[in-house]
């Protein structure tokens, strides 16, 4: 599983024609040899990246192959300036030199990137790293004050990503339960997972932070018979999430509030979370317990679903000012911060960090279909960008750089706990809503 | 679930007759009032325990009941000194009057000290909890080392153990795949539930840190065809497992090494502990982290299991003294400092408390039934002793002071992960060994 990878973006929107590229070993030098200085300067940036198995092409139709001939794909510099740029910081240049057009890769993206994340240097884990793979959790609550601060990422509506999104626009991991479910069916069984994990049970009451465009908390009160208040503080989301359940009739059971997580009123059955942690800072950790600590009653269950790492690591300065404006995907260790200062205790946590991956597959296919839609509403630079950062996010869980991690949890005392976890594992995904 | 609790212990070896105890509310001065100073005594003693439901009996018959009459056992004091030593520390001294027959408890031993710890101050979390609660963890490396240190305790072998555990000896919690399963079908589950996480296929290779009597590594070699090599620094327990191996014709599969975890060499498919965690010390995690890491192929994957807390504390001094020299249970948190450092990703946290307190139930039921067979190769005071420890481990577990983690992790780079973790919910308990 997880190697039946989809294959996306081979037909890269190249704004110039590449020159073509040739199989064979004999093509090192077609239009002459390099010249010591940039033959010393490639080796360079090969060295940096950890000698990845690429094929790199010159703006002058110049080749330079991998020693062995195998390559996961070819990458065309567009010119000697791109080649300095990404001397000087390859982590933090090379996402901009491909979404200005001055590099070019032929080959599957994600692939490349996968094959590139790989073999680059632990040592610079802070670099193009650090720099793509949290780019997927540009959602929501940040969302609308991130995109106050940079220029034409973020002037980005629902109609964006609607393009890409399942039709129930959920932008967070979906549950494969089978690896070949399409993606409204992986972000329906997630759903579906969610709810099996809190165990809800008709007319309880939910609280959701960060509730995105409502799809979860529809679905909750819809297929569980819950009674869901729910807390964003996005104003088009709620919005959104709003007529949406006009639109539906569950008005009588969800409530879409406009405002932070930390004004949560009121007691509930269950707490859940979903891709909301990622973008509150360790820092506010506690705090998010305490909440939490005070919304749940005493035989209450949480759910917190989040990106996460492996290990504790500063984010990329470039990251941390557009995407996690003072935070960050959390260690397994530094969310324990929530839940020890208020004596809950952990249930049960999964890392789905493969589905996520698949659910970003799924996303840039539906992306690629759709570029010439998104270059119409944006420009080529956007179009490259996004592809970018979907595509490297892919590579991203893939390598086991990043982590997803969903986290249940009561209070110390709760006995009316599942004896075992074998009830999430029947009726698998017999719902189709 | 949960709640269909097995009564054990109803029958207290008493040593000196109980005077008769009737359920009346005008009982409360039989035998005179108490002097004004016993009064404010005995309610020092019930304010520190934070007034659990009990009914208190005195050494002169007289007796004080709950405000409601209503309570969950009779304990009875037997010496005015008695009263002294709960007064001075309750959490430290309570376990060594019961023991010493100075106090009785009438009614059901486990629910009794539940009782106490739901409503025992949390600022007192450091006494009688930790007292008791750690005790089901006094086994295997760390026993020899307890029990020179120890008085009567520690001369303890195997035919102790033989009288109460499952017949395979494990001495860990087991998994009830159903509640209503026996001990030796339970432990048998457990081991099953183990190496189905660990997806181990036959001709692979294992390592087990802090083996016990070797129930699990003939397990995992007679049923899953893996060689396993078996570490264990107790010489009584590797000698005893080494005559199991030879017994059933198990010697090529299983080696069983007389040596410290520390010193494990090789490279194995998989590493497993369960029950070892809790005895080794937070500030040597890393160190197991690295062991781990130096041992665990690309693909390998690993599963400890052990004893946790809700949060860090310190333990007791009595518990560290005897019980975890220099060790305790960790939070869920501390054990990240086994992975976090060695980039390890976690795939799966189960907690099993509950699981533990129906262990713990078998053994102290079966411990009951034996008792005599206990009190004639020792003396009351270690039939009292070992029951409180049963008991209050039991209670630990059931009001939450204390957790069953099992920790599944593997390699951050390693995509051979299961895609879900519906696979450990199939062919339950089909195997009878």
């Amino acid at each position: 599983m997880g190697q039946d990878q989809i294959n996306v973006s081979r037909n890269e929107v190249a704004a110039k024609p590449i020159p073509p590229v040739t199989e064979s070993k004999q093509t090192q030098t077609i239009g002459g040899m390099l010249s010591a200085a940039e033959e010393l300067l490639l080796k360079k940036v090969m060295n940096a990246f950890g000698n990845p198995p690429v094929h790199v092409v010159l703006w002058d139709g110049r080749e330079i192959p991998t020693p062995d001939g195998n390559s996961v794909a070819h990458v065309l510099l567009r010119d000697r300036g791109a080649l300095m740029k990404l001397i000087a910081d390859p982590g933090l240049n090379f996402a901009e030199l491909y979404s200005a057009q001055r590099i070019e890769v032929k080959g599957d993206l994600p692939e490349f990137l996968e094959a590139v994340y790989q073999v680059w240097p632990v040592s610079s884990h802070s670099k193009l790293r650090e720099l793509l793979a949290p780019l997927i959790g540009l959602q929501r609550n940040t969302f609308s004050k991130a995109r106050s601060n940079v220029s034409h990422h973020y002037d980005i509506g629902n109609d964006f990503y609607k393009l890409w999104l399942d039709e129930r626009m959920l932008y967070t991991c979906a549950y494969f339960a089978s690896p070949d479910l399409s993606l409204e069916d992986a972000q329906l069984a997630k759903m579906d997972h969610v709810c099996r994990k809190l165990r809800l049970q008709p007319g309880e009451t939910v609280v959701e932070a960060g509730c995105g465009w409502g799809a979860l908390s529809l679905h909750m009160a819809k297929h569980y018979g819950v009674k869901v208040k729910a807390y964003n503080i996005s104003k088009e989301q709620i919005a959104y999430a709003r007529e949406r359940s006009a639109k539906e009739g569950m008005n009588d059971l969800v409530e879409f509030v406009e405002d932070d997580y930390r004004n949560v009123s009121g007691k509930y059955d269950a707490f859940v979370s979903v891709g909301m942690l990622e973008h509150i800072g360790v820092d506010h950790f506690q705090e998010l317990g305490a909440v939490i600590d005070h919304c749940l009653k005493d035989e209450g269950c949480g759910l917190i679903h989040s990106i996460g790492m492996n290990y504790p690591r500063p984010i990329d300065a470039w990251a941390e000012r557009y995407i996690f404006p003072g935070a960050g995907p959390p260690s397994l260790g530094q969310m324990m911060q929530i839940f020890e200062p208020f004596n809950f205790s952990v249930l049960d946590v999964e890392n789905l960090r493969l589905h996520y991956a698949r659910t970003l597959e799924h996303w840039l296919r539906r992306y690629e279909v759709n570029a010439d839609k998104v270059l119409a509403m944006f420009d080529q630079e956007f179009v490259r960008a996004w592809r970018l950062y979907l595509a490297g996010s892919i590579a991203t869980f893939k390598t086991g750089d990043m982590q997803l991690f969903q986290v249940v949890f009561t209070r110390a005392a709760n006995n009316q706990i599942p004896w075992t976890r074998e009830g999430l594992y029947q009726q698998q995904s017999s719902r189709r809503g």
